[in-house]
């Protein structure tokens, strides 16, 4: 019995993410997921991205999937740019952000106006991977804190994404992480991936991350 | 028709866990659940922690959960006590340890020759919070290079544990993390958490990590 409910929910998170896929052809907009495991610094990067992308005449969005709490939402607050939260804790905690919510959250962006938007997923380095929200593209962040080994015991969230931005490069000389080892196990778990060392505190490969998105929208 | 299937998978994964607890309490095994976010160390403090246990004449095992890989076990193989790897791959990838895991794993350990059992759980500071698996505690490892917001963030993890280890304390020095509001935000999350900052660096809060192990056997 259990077989045909798991296909209805995936066929449903698929159908709900088609959807935002035709919305976003529709009006243009170049949609990013960016995953991580909890702390790698991905609102701070987008704090750090989003000037940049708007000195280029891009426009852009934010809808910031979290299971509980707007803390994030309101450090973009600054930006002055459109921002929804989108809190999975209505719907039991969930662990990812899921197609239906970004669905929702759509619903209160002016889309014909926004060039770029992401789409923050949960810090979860598993279960986000799995499931497709309508998205352009995927990006990881993995900070180098987490040690060399992440892409091999987190394998499908590296084989998802196109890029994987390597987080906090500041604090390398404070740890044991070899950072070429780190970048050999992201090849050896997926050779497409466009792999770029960042930090928020230096500004190190911000500038690059940067043409990254402008290259593609 | 969704409702009583998920009543049925929890009530299986509790009645599975009661039984691993019935083993517990048959051979007096204290077992401790170690969760956190991705590469916040558990491997490491393990590795620091098993040693100084064995020399208060407690003798260990472990239960290493990953996704896939076998790379945590053979880390603690220098230790010389059993260890047995838990992959829930073959599962479907699972985003935590289960209780039916941690059931087929106790299989493989004398369990009249343990002391202290420890279960690594998967990286992943949502999913395993949700689950009991017959364990006498849960325990989260956070790092301070995660910031100050994870306690506000992931509210359930904080409140299921007993003990909240803060690691990396080493690399506090370099961080913009105040460790002072991290403590505030989990007091406020769980006032009745036991929280150790440590560093298996310089050594930092080992031994008393160690002593509140000891002191519950």
């Amino acid at each position: 019995m259990d077989i045909p409910i798991i296909r209805d929910v995936l066929e449903e998170s698929n159908a709900r993410a088609q959807e935002n896929r035709a919305l976003f052809d529709r009006h243009g907009v170049f949609a990013v997921n960016i995953m991580s495991s909890p702390g790698s610094g991905k609102t701070t990067l987008l704090a750090k991205t989003i000037p940049l992308l708007q000195q280029r005449g891009l426009s852009c969005a934010v809808i910031e999937g979290d299971i509980t709490s707007t803390l994030d939402s309101e450090r973009l607050k600054p930006l002055g740019i459109p921002v929804v939260q989108a809190n999975t804790e209505p719907f039991g905690g969930d662990c990812h952000v899921g197609s239906h919510l970004v669905q929702a959250a759509l619903k209160h962006f002016d889309l014909a106006r926004v060039n770029v938007l992401f789409i923050e997923n949960i810090g979860n380095l598993v279960c986000p991977a799995e499931f497709y929200l309508g998205e352009d593209r995927k990006v990881v962040v993995l900070s180098i804190t987490e040690g060399e080994d992440k892409p091999l015991k987190y394998p499908l969230m590296f084989r998802e994404c196109s890029a994987c931005l390597l987080s906090k490069m500041d604090l390398a000389p404070h740890l044991d992480v070899n950072v070429e080892t780190l970048k050999e196990n992201l090849r050896r778990t997926n050779g497409r991936l466009t792999v770029i060392p960042i930090s928020a505190k230096t500004g190190e490969g911000i500038e690059r991350w940067v043409e990254w998105i402008v290259k593609k929208t």
